[in-house]
């Protein structure tokens, strides 16, 4: 038997098309529709088999049993009060969101059975034309859910990601921001504002260590903009963090001192090997 | 008739090393000879061909007609001063460090005919054993001639550079280190803060974007201590500008500007897309 009779996947960009694929590819669905905003991008969607059927109209989500929105985390805000009207009670909804608080504290609101989930499996391309089945294959799903989600249902999730590939990990939804803004969104900010603060004229300059360092600044701008802006207390706070270790470091070379430059460059560098996959 | 009779490599790490293999392959020389300080590093570097022969002591360089210096920028300025006395007058000098202001003014000082050389082909890899001759390939080489360097020696390091597949590019040593300073020390500087700040424990949490991000970090902290501490004005000045990016884009964050900050994203993003190869 089937893991879902019907999969709903709201928003079938680059993550949307990604897990359709790799739903039907699994074999987890009986069925999977796409609701989209854009006929053009529906189309393409059902043309690559990223989804079977596509529609234009949320309500296309009333027979689902698992709705996954895969929307900005904007839109995904503006989507999950809608939901209730459309789905049936039985009905699981997850998100991929890449904030966790305000949408956990919209659907302990709402009346769906909700988990929040986050797929570290994102890339800096964007579109249902770079969506790829494999990205969730050995990545980090972390898990968020509500106060009273039943087991059954979070099992079933865990189940769902696990055979996509992904590791699944419980967390609380302000750990879960706390963190990523360290992680995912600081750097973004940071990357952004060093693209933000180059001389165009200086960019042919730049080597391949500084094409990798700003690879995440072709990421879109919309999709990030929600990010920052939903997550806003804590990026503030990475920022406050990022900018102490960048003045320590600005102090160290403006006074000169060798010992103490090589000191914070080997404590700092070295953290780079801590990272699970040595890339 | 090959371009050297003997060339003679300075720190025979990842560049010398490269430098080495690229040399012997396109037959630019009869012979390299490879200088270090270990013993253990002369003896990999032959075993793995990027030499004919080493030697632990400078004054081997005494019969060469073309020296390179490969060592750290620090180390480039203690070797400078010593060369004279080892190499006779037709003898040319060439370095590969990051840095050039403080290299240019020395060796305008010295009595050797010195060309600064900055091939933009590194990597945060370090060591004979990363070695590969095929790095400069498609790369930029950045030329920059003393004031009364001969128009024959300069023609003669341009083919040099050349033949190992790189283009050069001519600039004077302080718009090397300005222009540098945005496109690699900057960055650098950025990248190591940012580590700092991450707590240890919250590294696993970090996608492959962080990775990428952050993979210049991996680089040699003494190497970049040295580049640090040499272009210090430089770097100070990019860290002011780069504190007043980020500053704006954490106020539009702080004053929860959503089309402000997504013009902000999308025009520092944007510039991604002007470098000249698209990664």
């Amino acid at each position: 038997m089937k893991l879902f009779k019907k999969v709903a996947i709201v928003g079938v960009g680059l993550i949307g098309g990604s897990l359709g694929l790799a739903i039907k590819n699994k074999g987890i669905a009986n069925k999977v529709i796409g609701i989209g905003h854009r006929r053009k991008s529906i189309d393409e969607a059902i043309r690559r088999k990223t989804i079977d059927v596509g529609s234009l109209e949320l309500s296309s989500i009333k027979d689902a049993d698992l709705v996954i929105l895969c929307a900005p985390v904007g839109e995904i805000l503006k989507i999950l009060p809608k939901l209730s009207q459309f789905i049936n009670l039985n009905c699981l909804v997850i998100d991929v969101g890449s904030t966790k608080s305000e949408i956990m504290k919209l659907a302990q609101k709402s009346k769906v059975k909700f988990i929040g989930c986050h797929p570290l499996a994102g890339m800096e391309k964007k579109g249902v034309e770079n969506a790829k089945r494999g990205i969730f294959r050995d990545s980090l799903c972390l898990l968020v859910p509500l106060k009273n989600t039943a087991k059954g249902d979070l099992k079933k999730i865990q189940r769902f990601w696990k055979i996509l590939g992904a590791r699944t990990k419980l967390i609380d939804a302000s750990s879960h921001d706390r963190i990523l803004a360290f992680t995912s969104h600081l750097p973004h900010a940071v990357v952004f504002s060093l693209l933000d603060c180059i001389r165009p004229d200086y960019l042919p300059y730049g080597s391949s260590g500084l094409k990798d360092t700003t690879r995440i600044g072709l990421s879109d701008p919309y999709l990030w903009r929600d990010i920052f802006l939903t997550n806003r207390k804590e990026l503030l706070f990475t920022i406050k963090n990022f900018k102490k270790s960048l003045t320590h470091l600005e102090l160290l070379v403006k006074n000169n001192q060798p010992k103490k430059t090589a000191v914070y460059l080997q404590k700092a560098g070295s953290k780079r090997n801590e990272f699970p996959d040595k890339a």
